[in-house]
């Protein structure tokens, strides 16, 4: 009887003390049936109908129960088509259920069907809690934090962080690497160097809020994976829109720092590295999610450290091409 | 009768269709009421007991009617101790009420407290996705975004997302400013610029963890302004492990890339961009807390930049000392 069930399930998290009446009975018995037991159960509004199987056939609130005349049988009063969870559906997918439906509680079936418990929706704002905090932390980008921060001790921080930072010190390698490679043209222009951190940033701040919002609609079921290519073509849209106005905001410095020919490459710089940021940080999530990876992964420090390789191939070759004229 | 109240409060969001029974019934008398009243409400778990002046006296669960014998008065078996709200509660603090009593319904009163509804707390599910939706996009930075992102036109995204990105546009101008004013010792060891990105995004990405952690930890209230002290304390010791951890991953790439000097730079500058970085970013949203502003906002992107800077500085500063000998 005492299976247990995996973590983060609604089999876990289910109250297994809930109200069962056998589908025999009338209003009247049921009334007293719930009477007689509902005693020493606390959070009960719902009793649910089952066959002699302890298949689920119906549920009736305690309302429901109250506003009957005691004759009728139970079957004829009770809600048929009941909305029930099997005992593996992922916590967070039940609270999207709750979500959707607005019950206050939701009966749990095994795989036969057999009603085997109850979950409450205010433990659903527990798990909503929990699900937001390890999204955020996936954000940070943070291993999964099971003890309260200010709790937590130092080797566990110390662990929960070493690994993502040490990923993206790899991953910078390579932009310094795409800088070594053009080492000539920064000798002969050493102004570019200026437009270096204001450049690769943009590019990667771009990208970043185009993965945030989609990691997000993603987590609240609001987009799903089919809107790829509608989102990536408003994408391009808004990405040019805010290339455009980040080029002439720069422009001017561009002049001021290093004349009009490094004025141009930053200027074209900049729209070429917010467009690319943008689409990656848009379409990253959604890769992750079709390799069955979470797409929380791609945190904002991920995108900004792979805007800012892409971003120095682009700057350099965009300096060559036009300063080596 | 009809008073609007602000948005995003108690008052807004309850339901003003809720049952109040007279003090003076008893427990027959209040089943026979509900019984009349309850057939066009939904949602109706809990009934509330009030004087002659509508101010609330108690709570009866539809549980307690249905156990209780029916010549008792309701005054004797209602709780007196009634968790209420007033209606201009944000509701995100009504949402932490919720989760901290396991209440289905919570009464919500008056400055005189008269019930006036009853907040559900199927609805703080939506509250709780609402704020952490608010609270995911000022960490891209993005301005609050109020339509679904799939159905946002283009011109609302590129509003909502253009002021953050200029404002780190002229931060970074800074960075640059930075790096203008050490071109002797650049053009010197050009070597130095293959490890900029490196440095200044590993400060970034450490005080990004720092503040996402602190960030989240705010907003569940599992931290408060009076833990600054500790948690800075804390991030001292969890932030030299991590530089050192880094500076010995990068002191290798540094011999490779630019010879022993060079290597020694840039393992100094790894551990202090690391320290300075985490500092930062763990203590900002403190600091903008304590300005009344939100301290989500002290976002990756936004630490980013700042470690640049910071970054910028410390690296070149050391590279000066060291490389002039």
């Amino acid at each position: 009887m005492a299976t247990t069930f995996p973590k983060e399930t609604t089999g876990r998290l289910m109250d297994r003390n809930c109200l069962a009446l056998n589908h025999s009975l009338t209003i009247e018995q049921a009334v007293r049936y719930v009477r007689d037991n509902v005693e020493n159960k606390t959070n009960i509004h719902y009793v649910y109908v089952i066959d002699d199987n302890k298949i689920l056939q119906g549920v009736l609130s305690l309302r429901e129960l109250l506003a009957s005349s005691g004759e009728l049988p139970v079957t004829a009063v009770m809600t048929k088509k009941v909305v029930s969870l099997p005992t593996n559906m992922d916590q967070e997918k039940a609270a999207l259920v709750f979500q959707d439906t607005d019950f206050v509680s939701i009966p749990v079936v095994n795989e036969f069907d057999q009603l085997v418990g109850v979950l409450h929706v205010e433990d659903m704002l527990d798990v909503m809690e929990q699900e937001a905090t390890e999204d955020f932390h996936k954000m940070a980008p943070v291993s999964s934090l099971d003890v309260s921060l200010k709790d937590a001790k130092i080797t566990t921080l110390y662990r929960k962080r070493i690994v993502w930072l040490v990923v993206l010190v790899f991953m910078n390698v390579f932009s310094g690497a795409g800088i070594a490679h053009f080492e000539d043209i920064i000798e002969a222009n050493l102004a570019l160097v200026f437009f270096l951190p204001l450049l690769v940033d943009s590019g990667g701040n771009a990208g970043s809020q185009a993965s945030t919002l989609v990691i997000r609609a993603m987590a609240v079921g609001e987009v799903r994976m089919r809107d790829w290519m509608k989102m990536f073509t408003k994408e391009i849209s808004v990405s040019i829109l805010l290339g455009l106005t980040m080029a002439a905001a720069v422009a001017g410095v561009g002049v001021f720092r290093g004349g009009p020919d490094i004025a141009l490459v930053v200027a074209l710089t900049m729209v070429a590295v917010v467009i690319v940021g943008s689409l990656i940080g848009m379409s990253l999530p959604f890769i992750f999610n079709k390799l069955k990876l979470d797409p929380a992964t791609a945190s904002a420090p991920l995108i900004t450290s792979i805007a800012d390789i892409v971003g120095v191939l682009i700057y350099f070759s965009i300096a060559s091409a036009l300063l080596s004229l």
